[in-house]
């Protein structure tokens, strides 16, 4: 199994709830006759990101995740999104992204040192990278989005979170 | 590389971060004069896990992925935790469990088939338990408690979140 390979495919269905979360929420705001765009500006406290942020985010986490693992360059994008619809064609233009890796395109991610941006002169091998960076960066701002929903009353449950699982019978 | 060795590896790493979360917390209440032992109760939304039921989950979700990848039974811990002490004792305890797995207890856990408890006659295979299953589980809980503690003014960060990094030079 290739780690790196699995775990785009992860944050791809994971992305792929998100843009089902944020459908509950415009029917939730149609039920009540408000502006699903409020969502856009939501936030669980004053100094943390709002929704539209925690989007861009996690589509950020998951599109470099793949680029570097994968040494490839990410295709930009400008963090310009201001509605809901624009929101849904951010998360679907990263999973489509997501979906053009194939798991040769990982061969040795595990080893590869990956340089960060942020730390000049310092970088991650691969795993580490994954493991200890970005899955967790990944699932914060991805939560973060589901809470903010959640807690403005959005019906959503565990099985929204999780989505669906491959079963076997046992 | 072993999947489910390192992502116990990385789980016992946010239970450790989780842990010190909460000395952050208690030392904010003190700043305050407030009881700490109020965030064990704290929540988002009235119908959502309250702190101390994200932190027993985020330590079962951990525990299980363990166990059942290594065939082996977990340790049961009944949930009666009221305090800020007994939930830093629940943590530690199960960090401990964590760190009791070799690589070699995991050997073949991604083709292992995984009974579901709450799906009787289901199961998922070892590696589709961990990446669709678990590890967002995992993640789900750790996350909310940290946005209940920051919700409530708590001072943590995106470096309290992510914890070390294993860095070197590039």
């Amino acid at each position: 199994m290739n780690v790196a390979f699995a775990t785009v495919q992860q944050h791809a269905r994971m992305l792929e709830n998100l843009d089902r979360w944020i459908d509950v929420a415009v029917e939730y705001a149609k039920g009540k006759s408000f502006d699903p765009n409020v969502f856009v500006q939501a936030r669980l406290a004053p100094d943390q990101y709002a929704f539209v942020r925690q989007v861009q985010a996690a589509c950020d986490s998951a599109k470099f995740l793949a680029a570097r693992l994968a040494g490839k360059d990410p295709p930009k994008h400008p963090d310009t999104e201001q509605s809901i619809d624009e929101l849904h064609a951010r998360i679907r233009n990263v999973v489509a992204y997501l979906k053009t890796f194939r798991e040769e395109d990982f061969a040795g991610a595990d080893t590869r040192v990956v340089p960060l941006t942020f730390r000049p002169g310092k970088g991650m091998l691969g795993a580490d990278y994954l493991f200890e960076m970005q899955t967790p960066n990944f699932f914060f701002h991805v939560t973060t989005a589901y809470a903010i929903l959640r807690q403005n009353g959005v019906g959503l449950g565990k099985v929204n979170y999780i989505g669906s699982l491959t079963l076997r019978d046992v």
